[in-house]
């Protein structure tokens, strides 16, 4: 169980997956997020690397709002990485997304969810630190019927400690075609980045820094 | 921040947060459960016990399927309550709704979840027990950008070491309108119960216990 966004760093977690010899279902979650591009990547990228399946589950998370990816009114920052948790945080969207993983995982009979959170060239987003995976994988271990039944439930979040141009170059290795995602909170219709957004700019720095040519299309601004 | 099914816990639930002084917003989930009757018990609910505001939010966990409650070709057992985890469990569902409550409650500043588990008189569902609902919150003190800036969040499960006579004779107490929930598995578009079902049956030997007239409506079978 794969959680695909269709963004790098989760395209390059399936990637992985599948080099460990997993057979991968991809979750994409459309939660109302304003760079809905990034589903028809999803879509794109669980077809290039060979996932088995691939489904878009929809919840309608902009309801709650709280985040400039599901609130048209907050504008998503622009001027540069800043410290602390920038407007872009999703109350609780990576724990939304597990649950998720964690509820079509028991009933495929899976016992490996991979998550592409990273620690490092991020966000600063709170659910994507290590202390946050071990809890969730804990918790997980007593929530469900085939924790009970003895299985163990293992959350793999293998970019966790990996710098953006590590990222990229684990990936490139592996053959994935970074020019299928879409990393941009403010994609347009046909995917293409805006360059500025904190996304684009840790994306832009990574392909910079890890020596690989960046297939991101840009849009004039 | 109340999850609120509609059933008889999570009413009695929702009346002791109100009787503790809580200003209450009760969350559902239409997660395509067959017992839909229950949707509309618990807007009656919400509305009774004084809750502030209360909203559906639409889940397609049928989509995954699995158990007896999202998939129709799947029968809910009517022989009686039997040892072990039952085909009505539906996979990593109080951590898909607790999730979700996480993130609503983050948007409305609410420190405070409550869900009406219940680890005595009920149906050996894992993710009714002291020791999940204690991960779970350990979990969510470290997922939130509410947590880092040093909020504590505390999930409260008020029901979870009563028996379900204790529930019934609490709820009475509150003035709680038992007559407006639906437990049933299989309750018809009007909430009138099957009466057999595990739900059914554990309700009504708990009125029975508490010496409580049962205010259900059953249906002839």
């Amino acid at each position: 169980m794969v959680l695909l966004s269709g963004g790098l760093d989760s395209a390059t977690t399936l990637a992985i997956a599948r080099a460990r010899g997993f057979e991968c279902y991809g979750l994409s979650i459309d939660y109302g997020q304003r760079h809905r591009a990034e589903l028809s990547a999803a879509a794109a990228v669980a077809e290039a690397l060979g996932a088995r399946e691939q489904r878009v589950l929809r919840l309608t998370l902009e309801e709650f709002g709280g985040s400039a990816l599901t609130d048209a009114s907050i504008a998503i920052p622009v001027d540069g990485v800043q410290r602390g948790i920038p407007v872009t945080y999703v109350p609780a969207r990576n724990t939304v997304m597990l649950a998720l993983a964690l509820a079509w995982a028991e009933v495929l009979g899976s016992r490996d969810i991979f998550i592409g959170v990273n620690a490092v060239d991020y966000s600063g987003y709170p659910d994507c630190r290590p202390e946050y995976i071990v809890a969730f994988e804990r918790m997980a271990n007593l929530a469900t019927k085939a924790a009970v039944e003895g299985a163990t439930l293992k959350i793999h979040a293998p970019l966790i400690d990996l710098s953006k141009a590590e990222i990229i170059g684990r990936g490139n290795q592996l053959g994935v075609n970074y020019g299928l995602t879409v990393s941009c909170y403010q994609a347009d219709q046909g995917g293409r980045a805006c360059g500025i957004c904190d996304s684009c700019r840790l994306r832009r720095a990574g392909f910079a820094a890890a020596g690989v040519v960046d297939p991101t299309t840009y849009r004039p601004l």
